[in-house]
């Protein structure tokens, strides 16, 4: 075993630090002027980023991107986690990068260049539209949209919710049935649809934890009335829908977890700061107190823990794939997430009133970051497969 | 002992609680369109409800409330408590609950006329400045604003924030040092300040949790530039600031928790309905997950658990006053308040993506009632004292 | 509600207390050298008990016991817990308790002659049959140990573990399979035994948490081969074995939970006599860490919680019948025997090595009252009939 | 990062599982019947193991160990921590362990050649005085034994407890303090005492969780009257006793946190056992219980990230020395403590009845690994420690 990181990724996390500590921190409190009024100031910080060499380090290099190992990929997320606005300017922000690893996988040679090379230039945005409002998103099986062949064309008739970032995105892929009489997991299948045809509702970015955001910072609820589609627009081939899910998820949830891992870093920066800052009384700081030493230690050991998994995982799959890293995963799913939902929850309690308020990317993380316990599955339903999957190994 | 509510209170409670039902839970999808959408809507239940004989249930029947013993409104707060209009519209929202309670007891009859009257009849609004930006909230004895003489005035200069709905309300209760020399509790008053004087700058509607609100629903930042006040406008004497204050937060907490118990009724109500109505496969509900079941069980223990110890908490604070209820106010603040997160988390879990927006109250209650455990003293203080209290009561 | 406590019971509790200080607890050292040590010394506290007029609070008065009603009785059950040795100095002690309260309820005259009233006496001991080693006990339909009528005899075969106190005992009542074909939950019986008859095979008293025990302090594993007893010896009619069961478990959780309260007591008093005086360094004592004041809050908010809580629970059971108590009986089981493991475990980390030792009852506590979130039902089955009956009550 | 294993140590640590599945954990039944009892069936197992090579992995080459790099050397702790008694078998037993270590370093040749070779051979055991009872363990500052140097000899006084396996050891290493005018931590050394000379009183075998134990199962409090011992017996120089306490304790926790995790694998080896043993009701199996995958899910994350850590700390000690590690061993040991509590109390809760008796090993795990939050710094003081380090990588 060894755990070094070599000298040069040691050097391109400190310039990647760097260029968060002095470029993104700093623009922080615009984030509460909303989406339209961010988005060209991190324009611009995207420009600097390209400049630097640090554009999209989880894209291939033949699409523009730095090509980096698992590994190496997994601690730029961290370090790109640490402000709310990292993967965005870095190229690497959700659900962009899934849909171009996807891209990049099944699609045709017409799709990579009218999808994924704009997107993986940062030209457009894009949406990915699975979950639906009726049915448990843990169990896929149970969609219900559709799309239906008539001539050369998918017609497609549904209703999707959650569909992060379609405020201003350019095309979402869509998962529908198209075959409800094959096995259960050859039903559905990836549409890419342009958002700009006839028949797409936004019926509304939903209201979460008290706001609908707008364009990039939003989740909408969409209907598909009779949107009809060129055929050519299948991304890989009927019913191969799940199939594609699936790759799309394990690299996804060492990003996830990576990226979790830099919120935890950053909150645990915040309460430090806090608590080397704060009088309580007679000169003693928050610092002192033993209870935030208990919160401090706690934190680091968690984190500490939680990340050597992480990047275990990452090597698992790495080096013998995604299927062998199964349980790895679904591990670290459920276990980082509650991991950062404690350690961001410490350090809002540390921070008193000011915790509560937007002064600190802490109530955004501690609000909206709760959902890391429910998307791409809840934890119930990955302990039960890890579960199931610890007792298979002994049978 | 005698577990039982008289007929009479039952009959009282089962009212309130069809009113909630009936009449403001189906007004919860307002809330998202703000303050000043929905305030009319809440002004005409307000008329509904003074013609029902249940406003103000924490006001004496001299000033046109109920008069209600102690008991008896702990149990009203846990039925408004269940929705987040239901405080307003009985007229029992803080902070005019508490300002009126100390305007009651303090007020000479010149500003019980001009302040509690009106407020008592929901003519206008009001707020309480004692928070300080950069000043431990724990500690008032660390205060910075202050009032001082001049001929017939106060001229009040200070920095105050969360001074929670102080957009529209037509005067504050500010905490300011007006006598640096005494004796750490003896240096602080408390005035009457209309918010129509010059001097008054409104910082900002500070953003909690990814947004601001605006009137009743908006906690400002706030300064006084000299800031004149008649002397008149005292409450009480000079120097009582922290009796005053004190006298404020024992009934405050009982009614802070009972409120809290009711929103853990409502979400317990949210789970088990989401949990019977939800399917996860092959007509296998949520609520037949052990999992979910877990949650239910442990909801209704830690519930019914704190809820008799709050109702106790009242009785010793009705029989015994507040000094000798003191230990059990601070237990029952940390330990409600940390029942409330857990419940609220586990019902917003069970309601996978749903829960993570404002089609339920979960979010909200979620994201905001996450101050529970800091206001009114943080879960750390409170735990100190009642550690000393204990030890204290062993020597 | 009042939660005030009659005069008369203050003056009962406090008299009870005092014998257990004077008394009980300096006879603890004692424990550790075994049953047959310590025996004679608890008959003459017996003794003392008797005189005092405190003996069996726990039983009606027509059979000399104090005829309390049920909260007075868990208030006393509280005192009595403080010590491992204070239910059966005060002749209230598991499982004599139970099998009194049945051979008081469904005993025949010739059966309350011969085996309750040596019973209440104090004369001899007795044990109760019923887990068995190869079935889950939290299913009781599940019984393998069969009793088959033969003439005026019944001739009963099994293999019982955890029939706790047997060793020494005078008899045990066995729970066996009468009807096979019968109802599921009238296919048992409960048949008095006495111990001094052949088949009966003492296999071992099971070592539990590293030691075997003996006399009242061991659990059994025994065999019935062929034991043959007067078909008189049936308690009640065939096939009411659940039924009584379940009679014997209702007030039997209440007594539990009050005496796992006492033990809370005790354990937070100890924490806070070694808190007061540990010295750390420099004359900081234990009671200046936080830490160690947060374990203090917690348990007292924790304990007072449960206590009104286990009390209302009595409360609904004297007033309302078992059946209307049953949620609330749930409840309190799996809620109070949580807390008892928590506390417990914080008093014990507190005396840091010295809690490992049996210089103090912690680590026997810590160790033998693990059970108490198994017998009578393992947590888990607990919550899954709590939240099947809350979520019933919605329907 | 690589977090492979050498085909040659994966090997070696089947071999060890293969001879602790097939020799050892057959053995567990008779640990219940006392050291005397099991002492000579474990030297016969103790000779197997020296013919296959694997005696001592803890050991340097040279006095006859394995002399394995500091990750092997963990892994083999996690592979022998699988039974209460692999690490007897395998000559890793403390505290004999820690004694050759810092035999090996600071001994001179003589010491070496009396006490390190018969140890190291396992013909004779050692124990190691430090505790005392009157003072805080976790602070060695205020230590009260002593040794006078008088002549050619030292002459010892003082009173120790917890020294464990005392009782059949050779001989015992005491730290006492030498100079009480020394600066704090320069005040004490080590002291090698050879059992069989006057003065020694050994008052008792403490009492544990319910059982004094005997021989090396034993933890026993002792006295020194005047003992008197030749000058050439202090190990290393005088003063150095901290220095040498230092050395002792870094690697050590390595060892035990491996060792943990090595029972936290057993434990969860035998849940799921249970798990899928059980029947529960109609064919349905403890194993298909959700409540019974949370434990196992839960259980293997926190063993996997745990595990990852540990064996992360070993590195960084390996590559860059203990001061460097001693932020990651600080929380190595109390995180990994609370992970083998919880994990032992789910998989003992798993067992029902069967749990709490000594038919598995998880009741002697449960009671008796209570001390692992305890001994070598109670997780309070680490905590402390590892925020102080925190804080101080900030400034």
């Amino acid at each position: 075993m060894d755990f070094s990181v070599s000298e040069q990724t040691q050097t391109l996390l400190a310039r990647t630090q760097r260029f968060v500590d002095e470029e993104l921190i700093p623009l922080e409190p615009e984030i509460q002027k909303g989406w339209w009024h961010i988005e060209p100031l991190l324009q611009a910080k995207r420009e600097q980023v390209k400049k630097l060499g640090l554009w999209a380090p989880n894209l291939p290099q033949d699409i523009g991107g730095m090509g980096l190992p698992l590994i190496d990929l997994g601690l730029m997320f961290e370090v790109m986690g640490q402000t709310p606005i990292g993967n965005y300017v870095f190229g690497a922000q959700a659900p962009d990068a899934g849909n171009m690893e996807i891209l990049h996988e099944f699609g045709s040679p017409e799709q990579q260049d009218s999808w994924l090379k704009p997107l993986a230039e940062g030209a457009i945005r894009s949406c990915f539209a699975m979950t639906e409002p009726q049915t448990a998103g843990s169990n896929p099986t149970l969609l219900t949209s559709r799309a239906v062949r008539d001539g050369d064309s998918w017609v497609i008739n549904g209703h999707k919710w959650f569909t992060s970032c379609f405020d201003g995105a350019a095309f979402t892929i869509a998962m529908v049935v198209t075959d409800d009489d094959a096995e259960r997991h050859q039903r559905a299948s990836m549409i890419i649809v342009p958002l700009d045809i006839p028949g797409i509702e936004h019926v509304r970015n939903i209201s979460i934890m008290g706001h609908a955001g707008e364009g990039y910072f939003s989740h909408a609820e969409i209907k598909f009335h009779d949107v009809r589609v060129p055929a050519e627009n299948m991304l890989g081939e009927p019913g191969q829908g799940f199939l594609i899910a699936q790759k799309r998820l394990g690299p996804g949830r060492i990003h996830h977890c990576m990226r979790w891992l830099g919120i935890c870093k950053r909150a645990q920066k915040l309460l430090c700061q806090q608590a080397l800052g704060r009088e309580v009384r007679n000169g003693e700081r928050l610092a002192d107190q033993q209870t935030i030493q208990n919160w401090i230690a706690e934190n680091a050991a968690e984190i500490e823990a939680a990340r050597c998994m992480t990047l275990k995982a990452a090597w698992t799959g790495d080096h013998y794939g995604w299927k062998a890293a199964r349980t790895e995963i679904g591990m670290i799913k459920y276990h980082c997430a509650g991991i950062l939902q404690r350690v961001v929850d410490r350090a809002l309690q540390a921070h008193g009133s000011l915790g509560m308020t937007d002064d600190t990317p802490l109530a955004h993380w501690y609000s909206h970051e709760r959902a890391s316990r429910i998307y791409d599955g809840p934890d119930e339903v990955h302990k039960q497969k890890v579960a199931q999957q610890v007792l298979g190994s002994l049978a």
